[in-house]
């Protein structure tokens, strides 16, 4: 079972995976604020007006997010590569909506950067709203994981001890291509790969999460209510370009693929802006 | 000339202030999204709905904008006490809508934090859209100026390198009166202060900011669209709380006061939530 927003003939909708078919779910337009996980369990599917997966346009699989929390520095690999402390607290910024893109865009690569870097990551969607969250009670919050290229500007990234003007470009961070439902995944057993030009750039297993998901959602919950659709990118392995030598970073005409055992894979060309 | 978001009789809407009253303005529910620079010039007043200033809940200037982004270490004086660096670009960091109350309403002190402090500030109200903004066309973009008090949780701002989980507690961000359009105010002679408990805190000119208007403008506009709604908190002077000494932090009972010649003041009461 996954879910997708896609456009297809100038209309946004919201389809289940059938195979190679979407069938689109009456009334949803987008998965978001109005899709918790009770609405999208309830969605009536138009089997009749199913569409073949190849003829639309898969979208962000949220494409307006209330907030999308992102957290650094979650793998030992990652930790080890940029040389800093074992945070005791998770790290957190922000992307705004405007930074996504669906699996098939195309990431850009703005005139202002040279060292435009990836970042594969696991991403959860949030489907029940909550503040205060407890970690036992944090997995009943989840709709669903995707699959997110956590696309950095590493000029612009460092400019100042804060992060955002390094990661929230518009247009530069895929997200997709399907939602898939806590139940049809083992994470636990779960690997994350990031292929560049036909090599396995990062490799890592979810397990070695330093933070786990539902100490990410008890964290964020802490300060601020999480709403349905809010997404929160758990963090990148080792193995970013920036830290290779020597460095390596996105170029047109690159294809770039993050994959999760379960969840799904994410492909996408690069070009200049 | 002013403009406010309120509620009234259980009724959203925008009005423009006019002596002690609110002239309501005929389909709009709040300054945000849809409120351009041209749209709000156009709206059509109804006078005979005008209500009492004082019988209304003043709501954020902004209740739901698609981004806020604050600027820290924009004042000499306030990069001084927290011996810091001078910056040579904005130090640019993140609060979400839910961060924001209005004037009159309470700031909440969460039982999680220890350390809730003020910084007082100058709001930017975007109102035109723009990507790629130059500091010249800059001024064009802005639909107005209100008072923010950039509430901060410190023990959980320090608690890693990236200030997100300090700044973006829900309900603790005053932001308000009233919008105030670029013709009606003389920035480059106002001043703002912060007064805790009778005692001024802060003190300033907004002449003194290190990254003007225009330059945040374009700094911002350079990665991410803004949108008309979109607010830039433009960074506090010296005084805040935690770099005092002794140290000063908000306690439930008391009232804090943000005001900028020619713009508005902000008073909030402090409570446990």
């Amino acid at each position: 079972m996954a879910y997708a927003t896609f456009e297809y003939q100038g209309r946004r909708q919201v389809g289940r995976v059938d195979g190679g078919t979407l069938v689109p779910l009456a009334g949803l337009t987008e998965l978001g604020r109005d899709t918790s996980t009770a609405s999208l369990a309830r969605a009536h599917e138009l089997t009749g007006e199913a569409v073949p997966l190849r003829e639309v346009r898969l979208l962000p699989v949220v494409p307006n997010p209330d907030k999308i929390i992102c957290v650094g520095l979650n793998y030992h690999s990652h930790v080890g590569e940029t040389h800093r402390e074992l945070p005791s607290y998770p790290v957190l910024f922000t992307k705004f909506a405007s930074s996504l893109i669906g699996a098939g865009d195309d990431i850009l690569l703005p005139p202002e950067s040279g060292q435009t870097d990836y970042e594969g990551e696991l991403a959860v969607v949030i489907g029940q709203p909550g503040r205060r969250i407890s970690r036992d009670a944090a997995p009943a919050h989840i709709l669903g994981y995707t699959v997110a290229n956590d696309v950095t500007m590493r000029d612009f990234q460092y400019k100042t001890h804060q992060w955002l003007q390094g990661k929230a470009w518009d247009r530069a961070t895929p997200l997709g291509p399907c939602l898939v439902p806590p139940a049809e995944v083992d994470l636990a057993s779960a690997g994350i790969r990031t292929i560049l030009r036909g090599e396995k750039v990062q490799s890592a297993d979810l397990s070695q999460l330093i933070f786990d998901i539902p100490t990410l959602i008890a964290t964020v919950s802490e300060f601020t209510t999480l709403l349905p659709g809010d997404i929160i990118l758990t963090g990148t392995p080792g193995g970013v370009g920036y830290r290779r030598e020597p460095q390596v970073f996105l170029a047109p005409g690159d294809e770039i693929t993050v994959e999760i055992d379960g969840v799904g894979t994410l492909t996408n060309r690069v070009r200049a802006e």
